[in-house]
């Protein structure tokens, strides 16, 4: 509904309402300049504002029942051309035109003391954003993301690399309210979102976007689905991915294959083989990393084609790995360099960026050639030797003084690198004709890339119990990505990022055994399960470090594999009408307080699921909603309440609804011994 | 000189120029709102802005030679009504009236790449501010004071106390400029002074101010001699001051006695007897804290009056403490209670800050009668009982949302809480007829402190090297003062801050003798030596704990007790004639990097004293400006250039002019053995 007076403007759609008055109106712009330095891929942003003016007056243009062109305006001359269009459950604004020289916009949004905020793409500290001033800009998630933290300290003081409660890779410029209504900002500029004022949120976009949607939903789950479709839906996983676990090794053949049949041997139910090294590694300060130039490395895999069959036949998928970056030591670079494929400085030479310990050039997106160039060295060499899926890293290092060939400023170009990467991965899968049976997981992201990456993991996780940055960030991180319109998500089990060798021994951080067997159970109620061995994998516990941790991940693997047929159905559910797969509570159920209860969630509205995030723990406190729920190792029933609930090492809290068609399935995992 | 056309406007005072047009306007205005968390002392400060709004257009009201009246507005209708007057070699700005609701101004002045910054204050790691964004509030200044810092992270785990390289107990809206001007913000609300852009400086105020005063010199020191003029001048010290070493003594009548007699022995030259814990005193978990109640202590000091007469006689002065609070379990809290004295919370209630570990009253300098009644208290108990001086303690927490008794928002009166308690403590010696001979100190101050304090002291360091919190921030605030217009500085000799007990292993920092012996040598050459046994006094290092340290320090107070003349007319200099004490080499040399100098300072023309901040040193490298200059100790003589210097324990590398009228008084101080 749209009413206009002389001096007020109101939009309605359900209970959602713009409303534009001189004293409080629904945009200012204004002109600024920010300051990026980067280290590592984290960034350090100083904002300046040279004006930021309020757009008080407006005019009329051209008006009918759902939709109004108007003029907003300043007296100093400050002009905004918008058009509102009101179609059933949506508003959409475009800005058609603004005056010249304007690179800061705000819009400010209604608000009550009782709403809650959630979403703004991948978030790891905090569910409800209420409160909070949200940036929205990728990059490195950072080590330990709590400047309390001691792990966060000696980070910022190595490499400025700590991060804090908002840095993440996949930040997106969407949220959805309590209020059962979302939006969208159609933007990559860098971008805040304020959340802490009482009467108003403010979003500010550091150019003026094109388009801004907002739409409501009947209840807040309607909502959800509603901004997911509008988002993008990918395609379901391969119907392989459900089969067991993906298993992360490294070392050549001759350390994996071993390992595969001894783990196979005990009963590990394993449907895929993650060889991140497949490509060669080199030894580090920062740990073994991996030699970045796109070729199977002969000496450390001979035949790998050949190995990759064998492995198939025996129902085992092979994984690889790539990112955005060329090793100065590989043919590839010498290639793309001739080529011309490389992101520039200022002064025309290629942007060499130090990730951890070595230099590497940055393929440029904007320059079709050189997405066809990449994505040929997809098709051929990886897809080509019979891969069937990798990690496709990166995507934040684009420093925001480069040079793109297509001559979109950089600063406004980073936010969107890592949905081109998504999208340049999906069409090489696409071209090759392997939609469906391929599977890519990425971790930076931003709005579209839920169109285009198959899959998402949560990134690099301390290998710890912390709440910013451990085990527990994870569970955050799947319900702040549902939350974004994204369905598809997993992480390394026990956690990536080791701090072992030339740390001071008050940070060292390890794996332990509990750890992985805690994060190896949080991972068998999602929709994937992988292991990774971490950056310093002697010094941490693996799948198969001792009989009892292997024992006990192949009883998880086998859980998982049981599962199947309710987690496929959830994934199609996804994947064909936006429905979200990990949910928070209030998805379901009316509850008090979510932030309290985000580290319990539903897995599919028929598993209720509640993680042992904290070490030594035999029980847990888990609040039942209503509903009767069984739980799953015991069969007892639970009812409307919280329970102290028995959870010894391999028996999580895990409930399903009683009366759930999929009883049979539930039954048969709560009985895998 | 004042030129208009009729889009620009000119105003220019020696080779200093502002200058209006539209895309270049002399001023913005705006609205907005800051949050203040206040943890002991140490703020958070949120920032939000509702517009910025520049004030491009303008209409002379009246014009002569030397004066104006100009309306700058907007075409949104913010106004603002100012007069110039240009008087010779001061341009001043008066903000006759603003248009309602505003409570942001910013003023901009063009820069030129190589002008470099000084003052804003006391700052502790920077003398050239150019490059940086300075937040001017009154505060703790922080332990550690930089965010890569152990000590840092562990004070802000505990309590936010961490600080950051700009925290300072005394900001000041003050500031030098190398291109020979200098520029004071009449105004005690909280401001940002942006001096990181290339074309302009921008002042941010957090009100409309009433006034802001440009001055230019005809050379560097010919500048800071008229701002200082402007700030305030004191009363030269008392003539007592200079003979000796202050000693910082504590723990009774029967603990302080003997050891003066003994370090009389041993040829220490005492002055005064500096006993904080006159009032009595606690144990807290941050080491051995005052009663806070400001009458002397029977059980501790029994007939202190009588003790403080025959100290006197033997030549030694006694030194008491006050600060603004008043402990709840004194009878002076329960007067002032009763009367209604204190500052309260916006229910009404007494406002109880939490200052280290117990809660204290705060008293209300905005009534009247409470600073007749806190004036008494020190003329009666203090100076009543013959105390010659004292510490005049903190300024710095007045919470934000306190409640005064005058109507002014606490937020605005702030900043100049430690203004009037500086006034309170001046009125309370000037109506007891004692100016000239009593010394009080204050750490916390602003813009007027300088002309009612009869000294200050740079605060609580850390009893160590660092660059941010220990020996050498000493310097720079020492110099970032002299930049301010503030001449008569001095520091707690050995540091103040020890991290003792109840901190982890890795942060603990205990005062080393080489650091006092050091830190006394730095001390020896500035107005005043005063020691300071620490919050922790068992764990720190002491004047007198072991021979060899007294005989160091009763040696060096005999140096500086032989520099009398000199210093006792560079500071009746300061307070007849503006003149600086404590210079930056560039007040009197030109020099290539002020910033990189930093640590060595002019003591007078004719002193160069370049203090040893480093340990394990026995040499250093100092810059020698052209002159000639004659090593105090050996009689050496250099000129212009780099040279690397003997510098022993008790040698610290100093120099005076070879033709200085005071040779006769250095050659003294520099046989002293």
């Amino acid at each position: 509904m749209i009413e206009i007076s002389e001096n007020s403007l109101t939009l309605r759609i359900g209970n959602f309402e713009l409303a534009h008055s001189e004293d409080f109106p629904i945009f200012a712009v204004g002109r600024g300049e920010n300051t990026y330095e980067m280290s590592h891929g984290n960034f350090n942003i100083s904002k300046y504002y040279n004006e930021k003016i309020p757009l008080r007056k407006f005019k009329v243009l051209s008006k009918n029942e759902n939709q109004c062109e108007i003029l907003f305006f300043s007296p100093s001359g400050e002009e905004l051309k918008s058009k509102f269009s009101l179609i059933a459950d949506k508003l959409t604004i475009e800005i058609l035109s603004a005056s010249k020289n304007l690179n800061r916009f705000w819009i400010y949004i209604p608000t009550y003391e009782s709403e809650e905020i959630y979403g703004c793409g991948e978030q790891y500290s905090y569910l409800n954003l209420r409160g909070k001033r949200v940036p929205l800009w990728v990059s490195e998630q950072g080590v330990g993301r709590n400047k309390r933290d001691i792990i966060t300290h000696f980070a910022n003081f190595k490499d400025d690399a700590g991060g804090d409660w908002h840095t993440t890779y996949f930040p997106q410029p969407t949220f959805v309210s309590s209020r059962n209504y979302y939006s969208i900002v159609h933007s990559y500029a860098y971008s805040e979102f304020d959340f802490s004022h009482r009467n108003f949120h403010e979003l500010e976009i550091h150019e003026i976007p094109q388009k801004i949607e907002f739409g409501t939903g009947n209840s807040l789950i309607d909502t959800v689905v509603k901004l997911t479709k509008s988002i993008g839906l990918p395609n379901p996983l391969p119907d392989w991915v459900y089969d067991g676990v993906i298993l992360g090794l490294q070392g050549g053949r001759d350390v994996v294959v071993p390992k595969i049949m001894r783990a196979l041997e005990k009963g590990l139910k394993i449907t895929g083989l993650w060889i991140q090294d497949w490509e060669g590694k080199r030894i580090t300060t920062f740990g073994k990393q991996l030699m970045w130039n796109w070729v199977y490395d002969e000496n450390m895999y001979p035949n790998l084609p050949e190995m990759i069959d064998q492995l198939r036949d025996m129902g085992i998928r092979t994984l690889g790995y790539i990112n955005t970056f060329l090793a100065l030591e590989g043919s590839l670079y010498q290639e793309a360099s001739k080529k011309g494929y490389l992101v520039r400085k200022p002064n025309g030479e290629e942007y060499h960026v130090v990730v951890t310990t070595f230099p590497a050039a940055l393929v440029d997106f904007t320059n079709p050639e050189a997405r066809e160039w990449i994505k040929k060295v997809i098709k051929s060499n990886m897809i080509g030797i019979g891969l069937s899926g990798w990690m496709a890293d990166f995507g934040e290092y684009l420093p925001t003084d480069a040079v793109l060939y297509d001559g979109t400023p950089a600063e406004l170009y980073h936010n969107r690198y890592p949905v081109d990467w998504a999208k340049i991965n999906a069409e090489a899968v696409e071209e090759a004709g392997k939609m469906g049976e391929v599977v890519f997981f990425m971790r930076a992201g931003n709005l579209h890339s839920a169109r285009y990456s198959t899959l998402f993991w949560h990134g690099d996780q301390l290998v710890n119990w912390s709440k910013d940055d451990g085990l527990p960030s994870v569970i955050v991180a799947a319900l702040s990505m549902t939350m974004s319109g994204i369905g598809l998500t997993h992480s390394d089990i026990g956690g990536y990022t080791t701090l072992a060798k030339n740390v001071p021994d008050i940070v060292v951080t390890k794996r332990t055994k509990e750890l992985f067997m805690r994060w190896a159970e949080q991972s068998t109620f999602t929709p994937v399960m992988r292991t990774h061995e971490g950056n310093w994998p002697d010094e941490n516990w693996q799948f198969d470090s001792d009989e009892e941790t292997l024992k006990h991940f192949a009883r998880m693997s086998m859980v998982h594999y049981a599962l199947k047929p309710y987690i496929k159905q959830l994934v199609e559910k996804y994947a064909y009408e936006g429905k979200p797969i990990i949910m928070p509570l209030n998805l379901r159920y009316r509850i008090e307080n979510t932030e309290e209860l985000k580290y319990q969630y539903l897995f599919g509205e028929d598993l209720l699921v509640a993680p042992v995030i904290e070490s030594g723990q035999d029980t847990k406190k888990v609040f039942i909603p209503d509903d009767e729920w069984v739980h799953l190792w015991s069969g007892k029933r639970y009812t409307g309440g919280t329970y102290e609930i028995e959870a010894p090492i391999g028996y999580p809290p895990v409930f399903y609804l009683a009366d759930s068609e999929w009883k049979d399935v539930f039954e048969k995992a709560g009985d895998m011994k």
